[in-house]
């Protein structure tokens, strides 16, 4: 593509030379000459240092860059779109392959896709416009909705439902046993989970999180909610409608959470904890007691944030603190001997 | 099932009207017109408002519940009895399956089934009543015991030996290399890692948790011992028999456990460490030195949990003590300067 | 083999009796009657109680092992000479699997093995003496180099790129889409992501970890770096060359790594962050802010690790220095009262 081609597509005005054969968009540190780049924010300016991009997308013209730019409403949006053209996403087309194992009483979609080597069990059934990518396993009775992606390797297990447009990343687990175990005669004996995981519609779960079937009942994702990479959510956890589970959560058991609340990387929740609605939980928190709607907290076990921001301040202070407490503690002890001599 | 029945099936008194249809066992939170649900402790009562269960199973009658109750000796027991009712566990036949890919000198036994697209490689054995779930590998020479059931995605490398009636559930790596390089010229180069994975009997291993086999001799997993989803057990550790290690724990290489220990959630020890028997590790508690049998530790670097805990609470009280400190030094001074000018 | 065979093989000089049959090579903890291990340092030396070995590698001649030994220069690096004789790794012949699904434009050289049921999607290319071993993905447009292994259940996403003598473990996720969503009126929709990853020569990647696809651009694993397992490397980060990123690792979006550094166990790292060369985050520390190179850092949030020890010194302290700082309090008190009532 060209550049004024380019500029045509993203409705931009081009200022500098229009020639340059431009094939990709990257992120600025890595822009190389047949790519373009953007500047949202002109702190990443230094970036460019070194750097010949075929053009750089801006908000407004920058007399510090000296390659081609293109003027445009939003530059974030606009490289967006031109990822979209140099890299269109390819749906594979409806149809049960040949080497997909697929059970005599499972129900496919006609407008669905089972790719290569996937396994759908006997009562299963798969919805509408859904792609189960290569070597997908879905269970007996599991039931797929409309509209799906589900990636390389995602198991569900069975009696699992998924519903409208869920996105299942690289080797997803759903509906493996929760962690129960009684204790007898000091044997750990496994609690049968026989309940099953309800994903609702619109949901993302990304590569290699597992979310464990309920003991009885349900395991719930609600509708909305996007799940990142390595994230653990245990049996009968309710998750409510579009919260954010960031990369390498772990919900203990029964955990519930309400609608519109983040939990952020690494976070976690001790069991039965339960945490209201549009909650904050920061990076690496541990929540061990319920949390009201709207809390934002952080810390070990976590607090409020503000809170926990005072504390992490104070802890950089402490080891002088100690010395200070010590020599305080000397002078009174001069005071004291002052005094007593003086007495 | 009418209620009536269910009632019997549990051995338990029905209070109530007995004709609803029952389809299910729920959690309270989320239960149906057409669930039972149960009530162990009175503290969730409340989660019963607004809700309209066919029947609430309960230790003894409880007067603010007006839907039918079914009175039994465990609540939690009836429950799980019934969820394996509405739900029972099916084994799939025996049998080598058609699309899976046995090698020749691989041993099956004549109970053990092979589902659809599992690899079973050069000299492996299957036991007795073992089922491998579809799209299973196991590697050349791997030993797979009886009564053992290895879900979609598992993959047990080669020479690795799981005992009896084990447990892995989706995507558990076994037998994976050790993490193991030897730094020549600045470079990281792979140490061989040539040992294996012994899990003993009646392990059960979760979704996605990663067993590394030894660089030589055997990273074990001891009798009984139960590991949640996304754990990490790296080269040369040897568990012992009936630990517990819940979600997301990470062992460095060559950590010993003893019997009877438990991991909580997200905890972690440095290598080489070695924790003893009866050990309770709290979540997310970082093990750095070696801990004498039944020590209970939480926080990082593990400590005493009683020093634990009351660091939590000084940690609480930190930024007023610092406060204080400070006017504290201002009090001094003033004294300091009064017995000065009185001098 | 024999014992005096294997004296010879390894170099060393046998002292003891010769003819035990020896089949293997073991950490000490573990070592049978019919295997060798070694002692590379003395204070190991206790673990050799009540073991009956066949013999043991050592540095120099030690008085106190009572079985044979073998002298040798280094005895680690020759129990891992013994290990690979014991254990040979065989590579699988070269040749396409039957039961592997190629599609007809995809590239595979003829020294590559694909194995039993992999898939490698359109315009795929695979090189030269590399290994896919059984239940690979390959997606569309995918290049994988010169002599990778890629062991089972790993997922190479469209378009991604891997150099050569790479080694993927079990159940990997290369190219999974990043954690991106613009918040619309209140619903967290997906933002595309179709960049990709580039994993350069000589990187190693732990079992079940996740190297998700750039938003635009590349995600990039520099040469030689070792990655452990279930680590998370979100989109859009750099990974310098040589580095180390140990177990359970997380970083989030846009985060630069310089060479030659190392990332602890389940050390972090906040959107963006820029760690420098020849940089240590400590095991569970998290960076929140840029590190210049050669930074040595601990704690949460990351700070020089010589400070963050002083902070865990000191919280030992806490506990007893505020009941310090009360009972001060009250000496304080008693010097005011005193020069009040003198006054």
């Amino acid at each position: 593509m060209k550049l004024a081609q380019l500029a045509e597509l993203v409705g931009g005005k081009l200022i500098g030379r229009s020639d340059r054969e431009i094939n990709g968009v990257s992120q600025v540190d890595l822009v190389r000459p047949d790519e373009v780049t953007f500047i949202a924010d002109r702190k990443y300016l230094s970036l460019l240092e070194g750097k010949d991009p075929a053009a750089v997308l801006v908000g407004e013209q920058i007399e510090q860059i000296s390659c081609p730019q293109v003027i445009v409403a939003d530059p974030y949006m606009a490289a967006l779109q031109l990822a979209g053209e140099f890299a269109p996403h390819e749906c594979p087309p409806p149809g049960i392959d040949k080497t997909a194992v697929v059970h005599q009483t499972a129900t496919i979609h006609e407008t669905a896709t089972v790719s290569a080597l996937c396994v759908v069990e006997a009562g299963a059934s798969v919805g509408a416009h859904t792609v189960l990518m290569p070597q997908v396993y879905v269970g007996p009775d599991a039931g797929i909705g409309e509209g799906c992606t589900l990636h390389p390797g995602t198991r569900i297990g069975e009696r699992c439902v998924l519903g409208d447009r869920v996105t299942c990343h690289h080797n997803v687990s759903i509906g493996s046993d929760g962690f129960g175990y009684a204790q007898i005669d000091g044997a750990h004996v496994p609690i049968p989970q026989r309940g099953i995981v309800v994903v609702e519609d619109d949901v993302d779960i990304g590569a290699g999180s597992c979310v464990d079937r309920a003991t009885f009942g349900r395991t719930i994702i609600g509708a909305g909610t996007k799940i990142d990479n390595l994230v653990q959510v245990a049996h009968n956890c309710i998750i409510g409608k579009r919260c954010l589970l960031v990369s390498q959560v772990g919900l203990a058991g029964s955990v519930t959470i309400g609608d519109d609340s983040i939990m952020a990387a690494r976070a976690a929740a001790v069991p039965h904890a339960r945490i209201g609605k549009k909650c904050i939980v920061g990076a690496m928190a541990a929540v061990r007691k319920d949390l009201p709607d709207g809390s934002i907290v952080g810390g070990v076990p976590a607090k409020d944030h503000m809170a926990w921001k005072r504390e992490i301040v104070a802890l950089d202070k402490l080891p002088q603190a100690l010395k200070d407490l010590r020599r305080l503690s000397r002078r009174v002890e001069e005071l004291e001997k002052g005094r007593d001599e003086g007495g």
